[in-house]
């Protein structure tokens, strides 16, 4: 019998518009996460919780009267959809101020602190108007979820960190879980955040009866400041952290890939006209990227270690290029804009200075082209995947499922992917030019016997360790917590 | 009896130049720790190492065929002296590039990593030709002198990470002590190095007997990246990390004050005269900073708190002003002189902006003027400490021992000195403009016999804990190791 989860995300699963003909319809919502938890759907009872993001969003919303209503997945799943209407003012501050703009920054330690951030009265009111605000909304709807019938109560990522401690006030018994999707950054750098919020965050994390992360050391690093800045103690023998009389199991599950869908995208009609293009240009040997635009993707640098590739191995100009799949993000913030700027000038000063008659270096595309970084895939010699700090990143996932040449994939060492993949890639260290321009020179001589091993045993682990795994892990750990029974 | 030592520093106690009688003088050593240490000299048997910096210590070095040589400090106690005269260009890479350019910055939190740093080739080759150079130069001096006589070593700082292995190496049964005076990073911060690098820094410490820090924070930081970066174990009880079959003590000892020399320096003449020129031009309420011109010295935010204060409390307008008493320091490295620009912008700018009259609300004064320093100490109502991260900050305990009017200290809760003094001081967390304003508000408008109590309690904690006990500390725990019958 299937369970009854309510799941609560930012970002839904869907998107309403109109088309030019008036009619309403509707989009399969961006963002990884979605994505992830889609094959949820197939299997559960599910009603989930997203935030209306467009106008034709809130008119679904509201023609709902702000309740749940039915929609269906593409492969004909039925769930069910409660879509909150933000106030436009509280969701600003909420997802630009704070959520973006702050906690995405502070847990990628992005700040270059002699200058940045400056933190006050704007972060407060924003926190305070914005972020509370839209999790008291996610809260709210997540009670009246539970006001129908109890169900599991499954939050996701940094912009819910308060809801579940304003569920379980209402609910004391309720069963909460979250999943965090970034990095927990170290105790130094949560203290830069005002200590009321620094707290506030915690504290709403252990609300939950359980937090999961990607990669042990996030998980370890979320320990010690539960330690170190609410006092909480941790039992390593039970994984949990115990916190204002309560217990919360902090649990490492690792996030992975719809492989079935990279297995049916690979003969994808779409994606088969982008690889002729692919094919038609590329040079002998193809280093691949694709990213969102995101400072902690580490592009700039990525850039830079090419050119020093180059430098050093004049034998490879004319035979290997590097084609840079990149996809523009959060461009109202000005550090995300100045940042694609600087990508532009890096990939610009690496071709004014190595391209040579037909040949350039960097063939850098903005734009988001999912069907082209699917071509990209199963067209790479090397996947270049060296983000400066990243919870998972699926990247280096989904390229080596489909990719055909027995491609590479250097991976740093600050991604979560890196704890599973890293005995397999070559990882680097991204703030290190030296190191990842001589990992792509490895990669790229590399014998092939023992790419075709390394890139065989992704592949394997990937398959093996699916999407479907880790919503198993967390379905059963919420069958333990629901019938606690098996623990005695 | 006294003890024979071997201190090894990077700057040692005194320096000399010739005058311009063309006759070689001696100039007491700058920068803290030579301070700190000067009170060794009287107690005990002491041999300090130390690099030649200037043109005339390499000629003093030189005469003394690069062996130790008698030296009197001020008080007239004896002491020897070995100056190490270091290649030019090892001593570039040692100092500018790997010490104050790369460890500085890593241990401060300082670095923007979307852009900076971008290490590679340039580091590793300081690394190799300088630090390591100038490291092994040190320890082939300690050798050279533990030849002669067994002591006691005792490696100071930053600079010195490596030595400590190499004398380890060479002798393994000799009693080696290494003191760290900045902050220790968490262990995602210390990833940013190559992994040679950081593994070779936290192996440097734990060939020691005895690593110290100045804060809890500091010495747990570094318990925890030894367990992460180089799989040591802690043994809590023991105070003591086990690795490669070694025990390391790892102990809190908080540095202090030489609370004599500023009882002194309160009626020296110097001082009088320059506090006299301060009681002429100061306001009615006087807020002071002194510190060298450092990007983790958080002068830029310190400067945009004071403007929000006035902002909020135009009733202060005339009646306050900060006295900015700032060292130029480093000025070869770029982000020390792009700082010192932004200082001086910043300054201008909260100037420009409420100055009316005769009345500027913040009086710069950049250059190094001791006397001066101690004079504003003297006069201040609120003393401003607010640094990015410190690992103790001593102006937090000189100026409360000097003080004569009650003045209130404002100190960052990412300075060390905050675990001792954060009772009586008002902490702030140094990225919150708004709290650090505020913190200057109560401190300005609070109630004279809170201001005394608060006052007395931070120079009478100052005074029963000062820099005799912090050496105090030490020496005993280097008798416990060289006698450790008592451990039974």
């Amino acid at each position: 019998m299937a369970r009854r989860l309510v799941v609560a995300s930012n970002r839904g699963p869907v998107s309403y518009a109109r088309d030019a003909a008036g009619e309403r319809v509707t989009r399969r919502g961006g963002g990884g996460l979605a994505t992830a938890l889609r094959p949820l759907v197939k299997h559960e009872d599910v009603t989930w919780i997203a935030s209306a993001m467009t106008d034709e969003d809130r008119a679904v919303a509201d023609e709902a009267g702000g309740e749940a209503f039915a929609e269906q997945a593409r492969d004909g799943s039925v769930y069910r959809l409660r879509l909150v209407a933000q106030d436009p003012q509280a969701y600003e501050g909420f997802y630009n101020v704070v959520s973006n703009g702050t906690l995405w920054f502070l847990q990628h330690y992005l700040w270059g602190l002699a200058y940045e951030p400056t933190l006050g009265a704007e972060l407060r009111r924003a926190w305070r108007d914005g972020y509370e605000a839209v999790n008291r909304a996610f809260a709210d709807a997540v009670l009246a979820e539970l006001e129908h019938a109890d169900a599991a109560v499954c939050f996701h990522d940094y912009h819910l960190y308060l809801a579940p401690r304003f569920v379980r006030a209402a609910r004391p018994g309720a069963l909460l879980t979250h999943f965090v999707h970034i990095p927990w950054a170290d105790a130094d750098y949560w203290r830069t955040l005002p200590h009321e919020l620094r707290v506030a965050v915690h504290e709403g994390l252990l609300a939950n009866d359980v937090v999961g992360f990607h990669a042990e050391r996030w998980r370890s690093n979320f320990v010690r400041v539960c330690e170190q800045l609410v006092g909480a103690e941790w039992d390593a023998d039970d994984c949990v952290v115990r916190y204002a009389g309560r217990e919360t199991r902090a649990l490492v599950q690792p996030i992975s890939i719809d492989v079935d869908e990279f297995d049916a995208l690979r003969d994808d009609p779409a994606v088969l006209a982008e690889e002729r293009l692919i094919v038609e240009r590329r040079p002998e040997l193809l280093v691949v990227r694709v990213d969102r635009t995101d400072p902690s993707k580490n592009i700039v640098r990525g850039f830079r270690a090419f050119a020093l590739l180059l430098e050093r191995y004049p034998e490879l100009h004319g035979r290997v290029g590097m084609l840079a799949l990149l996809d523009p993000s959060r461009q109202s913030l000005p550090e995300y804009a100045a940042y694609l700027g600087a990508i532009a000038v890096e990939a610009r000063a690496v071709n004014d200075r190595f391209r040579r008659g037909d040949w350039w270096p960097i063939d850098l595309q903005i734009g988001d082209n999912f069907q082209q970084a699917v071509a990209a895939y199963k067209q790479f010699d090397v996947l270049l995947v060296n983000p400066i700090c990243d919870g998972m990143n699926l990247v280096a996932k989904e390229g080596p499922v489909v990719n055909t040449r027995d491609g590479v994939v250097v991976l740093s060492e600050n991604a979560g992917a890196c704890a599973e993949l890293g005995e397999w890639a070559l990882p680097v260290n991204p703030f290190d030019l030296e190191d990842q321009a001589e990992a792509l020179h490895r990669a790229l001589t590399m014998p092939a016997d023992e790419r075709r091993r390394r890139a065989a045993a992704i592949s394997a682990h990937v398959r093996e360790h699916d999407i479907e795994g880790w919503i198993a892990a967390q379905l059963t750990e919420i069958e333990r917590l629901a019938d606690p029974a098996p623990r005695v």
